[in-house]
């Protein structure tokens, strides 16, 4: 090895220890132990994908899952496909037949994201759920479709070993606030916009 | 319905007419079909997450996956257990007894990321894989574990209907030029910063 190897080698260790001692140190920090509100925002790629990847984690030690997905487009989807084919253990509700992004009808909206609603609250007060994905939830807020309080509350009433995740841009910062953990996913480029078409099995 | 309400309800149909006229319209403009390359940086939590959400995407529809991961702390994480155990049709490697924020032995981690770095160039080369995930493959370069023109030659000879999503923070500035989409993943908050222990079934 030569003296220039031998220094690399020595640099590399160094900073690897320095690193692995910054995130000993956060782990000891770190000391309570309950389930913690996620919010999934900003305008890039990745935040429903990455809730279900959360499902995954939770199915690994075997925890009860709930899922809730707020808006539904037209088009089926990979992940809803395989949630009700291969995954008939989590609890999987779509508000459906309501809001899109195609309906324009605000009162009919409002009727389906409280229907929606009414499905999430039991959810949320039940101790058996280790994890509740409530995706796209934030626009409910954002268009006023549910009452901000009534959401507030039942997310910070809810049993202290259970993780909420929500995922959606916006929302107001009434949520924001109360999130333990908030991860904003930033647009950098999307293959959209160089005129490349959304992929199957990818982007849905 | 009084006035004002009315009022809101036309208001809001015309911004819903807009958003859906925009959304046309980009899918519209969209032409290309073809697999795309993915980019989840940044210092947020949520994207090995969101890569592992794409692989529900693509078993959906049926399609082949393969995922590499190649840094694997000692904990057992619930994807792990979730993919041996549960989707054992996916093809997954870890680069397992080599690198983890644990080692400081530059040499011996060489060794394991060309070891797995083999297992990827069959991947990206076979047509048969929808989908292939490279997980924290990022800092393999940031270290120069890997040989930059390689990966990126490999990746960009692909296959057509290839798609592939990349993971990790930093990684250099050519992987960030071929990616069709990079989204990055901003750390606004944390569970850990406010001394919540990192939880299983949510953070691993």
């Amino acid at each position: 090895m030569s003296e220039k190897q031998l220094k690399d080698e020595q640099r590399h260790k160094q900073k690897m220890q320095r690193q692995k001692k910054r995130i000993d140190a956060s782990i000891a920090g770190a000391n309570e132990d309950r389930g913690v509100l996620i919010l999934l925002t900003g305008d890039g790629k990745g935040k429903t994908s990455s809730a279900f990847g959360m499902i995954m984690r939770a199915l690994g030690y075997g925890y009860r899952v709930g899922v809730v997905q707020f808006i539904k487009g037209e088009q089926l989807s990979g992940e809803e496909l395989f949630l009700k084919d291969v995954l008939p253990q989590v609890d999987f509700y779509q508000m459906g037949t309501g809001f899109t992004w195609d309906t324009q009808d605000r009162a009919r909206d409002i009727e389906a994201a409280e229907k929606t609603w009414s499905v999430v609250e039991p959810m949320l007060s039940d101790h058996s759920y280790h994890l509740v994905i409530l995706d796209e939830i934030t626009y409910m807020l954002s268009f006023k479709y549910l009452d901000e309080e009534r959401v507030i509350n039942a997310l910070t009433a809810r049993p202290r070993n259970q993780s909420v995740v929500l995922t959606g841009r916006g929302g107001g910062t009434a949520i924001r606030e109360i999130a333990d953990t908030v991860s904003e996913v930033k647009e950098v480029r999307h293959a959209y916009n160089s005129g490349i078409k959304a992929r199957r099995g990818v982007d849905f």
